[in-house]
């Protein structure tokens, strides 16, 4: 197979006629797949069956000198928050254990900083009248939309391989109205890049102008392998204690990727100072999040090795189907120099990069064949991907029968939207 | 017995000096007994131990079309919605249903009206430079604390056996910074009233000066009668609707003193356009809350009518409790003269008014004795209680044996309070 670029126009047209002719029969089939979101499937929730069965007697419920049943202990019950201490390699003092959804406790955390301010915010960033923001991009479309939400400017940085582009970052915090940054330091949403121990004490190591500014790091997969070993993965409290900017960071993880999406455990992990202040505002906010789902983790997973262990089953069931995605592009699109992609071991999703403006009309011919995808330039800051280059695969929902066929559709849309350009 | 105002000061010195002693020996006994808060006690927990077997077999997990375990649905279970409709008169599509805490769902509200705006609102009210709030008092300490939180001007309202003092209200609401207003419409938070048919339409007719104006129907005890039978009560979305204003009204209701008080299910209502405006804004924030212990709450507790029987038996638990706080108080406390009390038939309370003056000491004495109660104050705006009077006493969380005695001890300090004043 040659690569599109060094085809002549006749191939090129001969190719088109053909790949047109495979699209439109494929349309014909009138299918309905759908690589979009993150979504564990239905095989993952299937393995945690055992986790519903533990809490039966009136007894199990007593933990920690406490009934889980009942109200109290705002910051999580005592063995939960030492499992996330274990799973992040913090202290469990240092841990909040929430609801069901991490991305609730970024967005209330981001809201406390508008409502409340954080520790050492002059004010709350409500009376600010502008409210700056560094989005390492490609990456997650809801971190971005908490952004958006809360009407800040969100400024671009690029993603290298190591993890953010850090030359641009040490620039870009001198502007003291630049308030914060999200971050996915272990197999980033989409790249699924794993930042260096370089990028992490570089990020820890930040001096910003803004007395407050508050580094979101999001570790949403910091046990998801599913190639390989469990990487250990740097403390990003230690590191940023050590470097003497302890109040800068929230840490964020969750079981959704664990056990449910839908019902697992959130905790975040913060300096001590941060803890009080935190605790003093949620206080009002509420009496305690769900600990009889805490216990129930808690029983279900016990430490760090039964984490892993379960993570290793996640694997077996996730690692088909990223070899269906990786390998399929491989066949189809490696020989044609019309995309490249990351190779990554753990996370998600696969990220494609396709040739300049073909993302958009990719994505668009897929939903025509009835292959739903994550919307093009939703890994960027407004939505907006500046080459309309970038699209996020997400291989997991799907059986790996459905995704062969959903890959197989991917691929004849890109090809389609390559060759309908050089047309 | 005769009233202490109506005793020499012979008499009254010579009791002084019997209720010393009785105090100072019971003192002596280290006691540790606790009436501070509207916590069920475990009696009532283990009530729901068979919500706890319904979710086994995966396919347990399937419900309205969906796995319950998965991601999605920010707006909650079908299910769930329907039956929270089914309890607060409305329809399932006005339903929101949210995590363990109803807490979470009203400050997020408030929280959403400072960061974003309510649906009518001309700005965010942290842009704002005075937001005025009313509080009915006495009131639930949580809500003050909500508005204390966001830093609101809590303009103190007095409560009538109707409800809330309307004139004041209709009054007050004229000034365009009264933003809004805590209501627990049955049962209210401590003085168990529940307001007249004709004070909920007042409140629904009310056309106050602001836009987004901010009614909190906070209907935490909507089914939680420990006497007589079930008492319905109008639906205020539907009496706000037809006057007009269908707009200013969220009303909250949960699960936490029907099944669990830390891992309930909590819900509101409001009308159409304001649940597609705060879907909107909640979909930044959470993906969707527990669906897992939403269908375990609809399998369990059905429909109405099983939440209502389930309530009879909460309401064996209850009644001797209360039976015994209102009998030690008719029969200690009634003959002098020194307070008098509200005889609630639903709720977590009885609200004690003393002489004025007398708060604050009975419950230092209470303390020292080793029983714990709410805070003096807590039941008004700033923890200010202007008569130094209202005393909010919660039965439900000790034994009927505890409770004697800590309703002893009770009693002794206010007599001792009592004394100490007029000595």
């Amino acid at each position: 197979m040659k690569a599109y670029a060094d085809r002549s126009r006749e191939e090129l047209l001969e190719e088109l006629r053909e790949v047109e002719g495979r699209y439109e029969a494929l349309k014909g089939r009138g299918l309905s797949l759908n690589m979009a979101r993150g979504k564990p499937g239905t095989e993952q929730l299937d393995l945690n069956r055992p986790m519903m069965d533990l809490l039966r007697g009136d007894s199990d419920y007593l933990c920690d000198g406490m009934d889980v049943r009942n109200y109290g202990n705002l910051e999580g019950l005592p063995s939960c928050r030492r499992l996330f201490g274990e799973l992040l390699g913090v202290a469990p003092e240092n841990v909040f254990v929430g609801g069901n959804s991490s991305l609730q406790l970024m967005y209330d955390t981001v809201a406390k900083a508008y409502t409340h301010g954080l520790l050492h915010s002059e004010k709350p960033w409500a009376k600010l009248d502008c409210v700056r923001w560094l989005c390492p991009a490609p990456g997650y479309d809801r971190h971005f939309n908490i952004s958006a939400s809360f009407g800040m400017e969100m400024i671009t940085v690029p993603m290298t391989p190591e993890g953010p582009d850090m030359d641009r970052v040490e620039e870009l915090i001198r502007d003291p109205a630049v308030k914060g940054m999200w971050c996915v330091p272990k197999y980033s949403n989409p790249d699924g890049i794993v930042y260096s121990n370089e990028t992490v004490r570089r990020i820890a190591a930040m001096k910003p102008a803004a007395p407050d500014f508050l580094l979101m790091w999001d570790n949403a997969y910091c046990v998801h392998e599913f190639e390989g070993e469990y990487l250990p993965f740097p403390d990003i409290l230690g590191e940023c204690e050590k470097a003497g900017s302890a109040d800068m960071v929230f840490e964020f993880a969750s079981t959704s990727k664990i056990t449910f999406p839908g019902a697992g455990v959130s905790a975040f992990a913060c300096s001590e100072n941060n803890m009080a202040y935190m605790k003093k505002l949620l206080n009002a906010q509420i009496i305690s999040y769900d600990k009889v789902n805490q216990l129930r983790h808690v029983r279900y997973l016990k430490d760090k090795e039964g984490v892993l262990a379960l993570m290793k089953r996640h694997a077996e069931i996730l690692r088909p189907k990223f070899h269906c995605v990786l390998d399929t592009l491989d066949r189809e699109i490696a020989p044609l120099g019309i995309a490249s992609w990351q190779r990554p071991v753990g996370g998600y999703f696969v990220s494609v990069n396709t040739l300049p403006g073909l993302a958009k009309r990719t994505l668009e011919l897929c939903r025509e064949a009835g292959v739903t995808m994550t919307g093009a330039g939703a890994t960027f800051p407004y939505g907006k991907d500046p080459k309309d280059s970038n699209i996020r695969i997400a291989p997991s929902y799907p059986t790996v029968g459905e995704l062969q066929q959903a890959m197989d559709i991917f691929c004849i849309c890109l090809k389609l939207a390559a060759l309908e350009q050089c047309k």
